[in-house]
């Protein structure tokens, strides 16, 4: 099967990163959003990353200019699924929306496209059967498309082999590296390690064993990170931290959870705020004189 | 109070890096194990050690030689034990036998000497009692003295305020970063997180959600480290993981065991042995093409 026009439900941050990658390496990409500010923030965020990408030479100016070209932004759905051969949904993490947009999408798509949806957390056997097509249904699930170039692709029972092969294809096509998770698992690979590590992290400054600072050099030092466990919950936001810790009922994770809320509640939510568990721009740990 | 003279207790491979580390700091060092062929092969460890920081220009020819002459080898537990202001321990992680060396020191040891154990994952106050002096007992817990500087100081609830403030200095001294542990910990910082991420890992293997080459190439590439668990784990070396792992009763750290076993009884220990979940001395891990 060839993939010419890639359909991305959700012009968000992932989903506008997504769409413009795949223009950049040659497909035709519908973007759709529910409204028309959306998509102009999703445009202006694509010739932001396409400065940076022509910046760093991985790009020529007419190289970008034509992938831009390449875009079509709707607000109307009917229009976005128009001749797509594949579908990426990056909506809003939420099982009763995202349910009600594969509904959709079942209905309306070409009955050859393959669905895959970007969920960080929820799993693929949750939509496949709405969507209508679970045999063409499959998490795809991207990190951050231009930093982190890794793309999971993760099956439920029901996905046919010969979309994995795809996926994967389309992942190198793509600039990824793609990563097989066989079994539905939320969290995928990274995220189920990263959370594992944070935990055992909140778990060490509740228990009033050990300081932010002091977890923090100990991983950098040993493993030569460029952040410990907590500049990158500031990195990643304390509220999302806080979104994912709150939902576990273990007193360490709700001793945690405690703590995130007391950062958010005086606005702290990381470095979007300027300030988390360091202090931005220029947080502590990035001073060449914190590991000394 | 000054410390002029280190008694080093167990001269295998941290022990050796630790007083060989005192000695170029300009500390005297007397170094004690149970037999010659031990302390013989320390003295030659010092030397490649040696060997190494001039190449590296760390330290001069000259520097390297003054140092070792400032290292006293001993199986003498008395000689070892004179006019020494501080001693580091680093036998066997074994509570029995680390209890009754303690016991012996108590008893030998000057009445001002401070007490430190290099334990990984035994407790200060275990040994504080037995040791006669609780209020000097701490734990000094170094990583690799020359690859990880990172130096743990974690007292016990005995340990005087004054103990910590000295040790660390003594570690700026030794060239470590002091990392203070308030509270006791049975693994310290490091390796909490270490065990947490490791865990984390070997339950997706052994829930068959992933491959080891996968979840460690999603961990590298997204935070640009080396490796990724499993190729840490060979260098840690797969039987100190299984000692480790083969002692928690939860289903998940059994399954790993039990996976980690059947590593060994192929004569698989990691880096050691040529051979863990990765070949070496050229693991595909650190082939550029891994992460592509």
């Amino acid at each position: 099967m060839n993939i010419s026009t890639i359909g991305i439900i959700g012009a968000g941050n992932l989903g506008t990163k997504i769409g413009l990658q795949a223009a950049i390496s040659g497909y035709q990409v519908n973007m759709y959003d529910v409204n028309d500010k959306i998509l102009a923030r999703s445009l202006k965020s694509m010739e932001k990353l396409l400065v940076h990408l022509t910046r760093t030479q991985q790009l020529t100016g007419d190289e970008g200019k034509q992938s831009l070209e390449r875009i079509f932004f709707t607000e109307y759905l009917n229009l976005a699924l128009q001749d797509v051969d594949l579908i990426s949904e990056s909506v809003i993490e939420d099982l009763e929306i995202k349910t009600k947009v594969w509904q959709e999408i079942g209905e309306i798509a070409p009955a050859h496209t393959i669905f895959t949806t970007n969920t960080s957390y929820l799993l693929p056997s949750q939509f496949a059967e709405i969507s209508g097509r679970p045999e063409k249904f499959c998490a795809f699930h991207f990190h951050d498309v231009f930093y982190s170039k890794v793309v999971d692709i993760m099956p439920h029972p029901g996905t046919s082999s010969e979309v994995i092969t795809i996926l994967e294809k389309l992942g190198r096509k793509l600039k990824q590296v793609p990563i097989l998770v066989k079994k539905e698992h939320s969290g995928y690979i990274f995220n189920t390690l990263l959370i594992a590590w944070i935990d055992a992290a909140g778990r060490l400054v509740t228990g009033e064993i050990a300081e932010v600072e002091a977890i923090d050099k100990s991983w950098m030092i040993n493993f030569g990170m460029t952040a410990g466990p907590f500049g990158i919950l500031d990195n990643v936001g304390l509220d999302t931290a806080w979104h994912i810790t709150s939902t576990k009922r273990n007193p360490a994770s709700r001793a945690f959870a405690a703590l995130l809320k007391s950062y958010l509640d005086q606005g702290k939510l990381g470095v979007k705020s300027g300030e988390g568990f360091y202090t931005y721009p220029k947080p502590s740990y990035k001073d060449p004189d914190f590991l000394k």
